[in-house]
């Protein structure tokens, strides 16, 4: 391990890969660190969908447009990954299905229809295109443009094309603090301490100790999403089925991820019981024969919920070398590389959008106070 | 490999290797053949009740002495395996509570009431005793004697006690058939053949081709049973709890098994959602604190049903050389030192238990219907 | 289940499960019986390579064609294959290296130059493509067209592709035996009979048993192959090495398998210490730095192997109606489009390829013996 | 969670449970908080030996009459754990033996013989005692003294006897650091600050953070064990081995433990390639026959070391109300029960141990030096 180089990233999960990758492609000097292994912790338990839309509330005014651009991101970035790191992220097209199962539910699908690449769908067409799906089904937003990708896979494209592009990546590298000294900021780990002129924060939900020590007062918390993933003789889905806040999401490889609980304040990684019964139940509600799957496993992980629901992204208020990229909640996979092109731009000085730039500043409670 | 032993017993699971063992103890010649691991199918996936009282119905006559001669009979075994074996077979006292939550459950169970060992608790006895049962409990009827074992420990310290009586046990020897050729019987297997004056069928719910083989026309037919392993931040329970068909046993590494599904006609392994969901229902009934257990993992496994529920043991009705001990349902855990011992004293000729062997005979259907 | 079918397929690994699949798109009526899981005993531990090349020896006259035409299938199955299941195969180009550490081990490479898509590479080209091998390599036979699939996905695809042609699929559907009666056959299985008027045997190595039941001598024995799937932080393998008869292949998903041992007439699927030390020993001459590798788990499955390593593929002998495909040995992934056409074409009577026919007969032995 | 206890324990591995469990038996308001699950971190990597002898150094002038004294504590606490926890901690009998394959090995095994429970053996004898021991054996120094138990469950049962006795306990619940106010702690955790009058500092090799938060210089420094758990068809060893710094274990539940590699300032918990193939080797020095041994799974952790490899146990040089507890290296489970008695009779000002309490004070290395 060198002793000095121009970036530190803290944080190896799916902002920090992606945020290392932009920026050695960039051609800057940078070194990744994470406590544990790349990728092996909020971002494993993600289901991967690019929910630009199926994401989008009512009014979100900004997170349309980011999240879009984002999404439309991966476009390129998937076969790009795949050269350059050998790792294939798993792109998968089909789109999204919200479901609506009677008049008041299709009322609040309502608003996705604004966006030309979302069409609605009434039952019998529903049924059509998935003829598993409950019979009272009452219409269905179809969202084209919601494809999905393999998390875990995607973050350690990232991170290996990090590395072809002259990153160094550390695994098993636990960071205690940062320290600033003159112009350089002294990142502590467990394997000693490191130099850099820059040091991004992307550790996700784990960050409130790193932004308590950097003189951040903002805390994140953590709202656990269990899964089940499944296997299943009949059929499989053709389009990602959304209900509620829960789905179902086929995959490459002939599974099926019904997900996911919100447990909000919730440290542990645990699976409770009560939590499979609520996803059976939802399953059940979209596709009654979904009681005969068999279960091939869980995934369960912290989503980092931020006051307002939207990530901190950008610079630290009063130091001009920290830069904070967390608190990315349901959508950090979606949101990976619009997020990167942000702080790769700050720190380059191209011409960022001032506008998400500043819907994400890590000070914008205080500000919207005054 | 010998090709020649006085006894072949085919299956390595409790029945089969319980038979082993109390053969080789009585310095017969063995082998044990398995087609997988010993111990790796239905045993596995026992819970490990030793419930004589608790598993005899209303009316039971004969199942009732027979597996309490064998649930003594542990009493003992627990130190000799452990001792001749090294392999501790995780006995553990403290009895069953079945429980009633009305008053006709309550009558349900006043069968038991009769047996000296079985004793009554009204509702405010019971939460005294485990304060997690669910607060309209009318009471149980308290079971010291039923105490558990771990299955695949204990089918483990048979076949290795065997072994250290001189056995000879052969894995992965999957057999397809068994042929007789004057007194003596050729054992085709998937490494040769092996020529022995007796064979055992020992193969639990896998048995129907060879009792097809050897000319018997009963059939087993499988009753998956799948259980969901726990672990719990609360106080650990101190007995098993039994509830309908269904049951939460602690065990001594202090995991929680909450068991188990009954699906008739069933050869698959698999976990369905929908029989989790039935088994969360039911741990909760018992004890609505269980919403918040953590899952551990899942066990699953098929019960060998016979056409009335009792097994079959004895000898072939037309070949004096080829025993059968299959079928033993729900219980084999419970029965397999007794069964041992009606086939060991069988092939030595001492005095049997006339009683239990013929209503386990294998042709007691064609027997009664004249 | 209906009782009655055009054809029944014995055995859902992937050559029963592509013969479904070319059967069911050639508007069959198909059902796929598997005693277990689809894709769940030998060919869940293959590798995946499409060596048409390198596992050709100096002097294979026929398996080279017959291969070749096989993996060429495959670059169109796998969009097609992609666009009907929904599943992904995993399809990975890239190549092989096989590597030559002094000249003799080179010059046992040279009968592979005689093919126009094979080059040869001297050390440091070979050091260019990948850095990480050992620096004393000599050259590389370097096979472009040898490229690689996930096995089990590809099974799953076939098994998915076939049922919406319409195929049947059942698992954990155990046949004991076929019998013929007038113009039909008897599949008896665990769930009771089906009627066929055409019955193909595609149970691998476990073939045995049904082997002996329809009359045909010969027998299949086991040849284990253990492998280590492993995780690295260094840059990932771009081609597959091969080295004697190991090999280290890199996976879309990041990871690379180290495989595999071969441990003949071994029914267990267990993994063994020497086994273990064995592949890390290999794979440390291809690569010294791959001491540092971290494992990620194990796979282990049985070769089916015949007299003389060719498959049995074709009509049983004596009876028109029986179709036998099995025992392919080292490339069961790499043959099986191959293997599924020769059956399908005569089963439709088309004009089928004489020449492999005749050399895959299952009565070859005995012709060849007069 | 109250936010205010009489004694806050950090860190839930064997030493935190049993100060746990030590001081709510002597009726002390304890809460104890672990970032994780209870015993999931270097804990559940131990062997279990409970070695006073074989762990003792040729000059162990204090390691060895401490280490005694927790070993026999072992001898009541293994029924009274059981009886209070519900939880078998897996207490073995059978002891150690320390081989010896050439003179000068034999030379080093001398000091050991002083000890009136340890006893030389002649390789003729130890073969009688373990007949698969390699042949060319000299001999072993037997240890009976030196029994067994199974780390996670100890653990456990130390965890939930004190709930039983009063306790609190959190796990999922991170420490960030600790201030003083007045007379009190405050404890600052992801689910909130806790106040305290004593704080316990028991997080083994992960310590450094806090150590520094509290104003202590000494650091702890990784050395991470791998073993490989296998199964055998072999007759099970009736003792641990025990040759170099590795060895064997035979475990109640019939499986072995081959342990463990030595690898220095790591902070990964991954198995590597090289790890593996030098386990193998010792493992095939003992016993020959272990090269067929079925590989049944892995564990790994990090042992806590300190300067100078004995322990940190003791009151805080400058602060009352904190104590620390950890840097158990090798030898964390032989220990806890001695150390959980030193904090207790420290912090109840009983009469305590000077001699000990001497030599693991944690500015010992500055005392020294002077
Ligand atoms: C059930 C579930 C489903 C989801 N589905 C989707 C979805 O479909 N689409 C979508 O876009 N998003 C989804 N998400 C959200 C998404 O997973 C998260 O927003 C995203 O993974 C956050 O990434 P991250 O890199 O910020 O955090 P993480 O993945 O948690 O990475 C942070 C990394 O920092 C490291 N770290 C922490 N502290 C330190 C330290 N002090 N020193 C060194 N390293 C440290 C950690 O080890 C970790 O690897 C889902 C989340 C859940 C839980
Ligand atoms: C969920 C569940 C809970 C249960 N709980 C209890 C309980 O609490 N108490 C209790 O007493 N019982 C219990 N049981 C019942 C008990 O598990 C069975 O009765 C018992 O395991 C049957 O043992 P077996 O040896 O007959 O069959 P198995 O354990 O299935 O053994 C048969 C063996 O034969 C081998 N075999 C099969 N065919 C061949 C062949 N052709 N050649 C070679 N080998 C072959 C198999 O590989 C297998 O190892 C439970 C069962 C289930 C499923
Ligand atoms: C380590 C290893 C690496 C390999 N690598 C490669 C490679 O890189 N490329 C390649 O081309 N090949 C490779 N192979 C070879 C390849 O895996 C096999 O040739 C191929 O999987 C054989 O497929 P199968 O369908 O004949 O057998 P299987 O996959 O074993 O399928 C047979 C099926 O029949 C079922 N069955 C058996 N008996 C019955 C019955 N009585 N009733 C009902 N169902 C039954 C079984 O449950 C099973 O699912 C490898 C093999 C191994 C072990
Ligand atoms: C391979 C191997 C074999 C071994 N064999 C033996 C043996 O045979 N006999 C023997 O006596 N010893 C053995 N040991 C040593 C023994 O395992 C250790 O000495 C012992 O486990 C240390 O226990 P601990 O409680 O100090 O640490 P741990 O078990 O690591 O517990 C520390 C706990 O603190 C928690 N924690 C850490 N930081 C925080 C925080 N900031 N906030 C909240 N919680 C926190 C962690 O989550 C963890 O649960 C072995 C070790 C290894 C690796």
């Amino acid at each position: 391990m060198r002793s000095n180089y121009e970036v530190v990233i803290i944080g190896g999960g799916i902002i920090g890969s992606s945020i290392a990758y932009y920026l050695a492609k960039a051609q800057m000097d940078v070194a990744l660190l994470d406590g544990g292994a790349i990728g092996d912790k909020t971002t494993k338990a993600a289901a991967g969908m690019l929910g630009a839309h199926s994401e989008c509330e009512d009014d979100a005014s900004i997170f349309f447009p980011f999240a879009r651009s984002s999404q439309q991101a991966y476009r390129e970035l998937k076969d790009e990954l795949y050269e350059i790191s050998q790792i294939d992220i798993g792109y998968r097209e089909g789109g999204i299905l919200k479901l609506a199962f009677d008049e008041s539910e299709k009322q609040k699908l309502h608003y996705l229809l604004q966006q030309p690449s979302v069409q609605w769908l009434d039952g019998h067409e529903v049924k059509k295109l998935e003829t598993a799906v409950a019979d009272h089904i009452v219409g269905a937003a179809y969202i084209k443009d919601d494809v999905n990708v393999i998390p875990t896979q995607t973050c350690q494209a990232f991170a290996k094309g990090a590395q072809v592009f002259g990153a160094s990546i550390f695994e098993n590298t636990h960071v205690y603090g940062v320290q600033k000294l003159n112009d350089s900021y002294f990142v502590k780990t467990t394997k000693g301490t490191i130099e850099a002129k820059r040091v991004v924060v992307a550790t996700g939900v784990y960050s409130n100790g790193l932004l308590q020590d950097i003189g951040v007062s903002e805390q994140l918390t953590p709202v656990k999403g269990e899964s089940i993933v499944v296997q299943t003789n009949q059929p499989i889905l053709q389009h990602t089925l959304f209900y509620e806040k829960s789905y179902i999401v086929p995959r490459n490889n002939g599974k099926l991820v019904i997900g996911a609980t919100m447990i909000e304040d919730e440290w542990s990684e645990s699976i409770s019981l009560q939590s499979m019964e609520d996803l059976i139940n939802t399953a059940k509600a979209m596709i009654p024969s979904s009681s005969e799957w068999k279960i091939d496993g869980f995934t369960s992980g912290l989503r980092p919920a931020t006051f307002d629901g939207q990530p901190f992204i950008g610079r630290h208020p009063e130091d001009e070398g920290i830069f904070i990229a967390c608190g990315h909640f349901r959508n950090g996979i979606l949101l990976a590389p619009a997020t990167a092109e942000l702080i790769r731009d700050l720190m380059l000085e191209k011409e960022e959008n001032k506008e998400w730039l500043d819907a994400f500043r890590i000070d914008r409670r205080q500000l919207t106070k005054v």
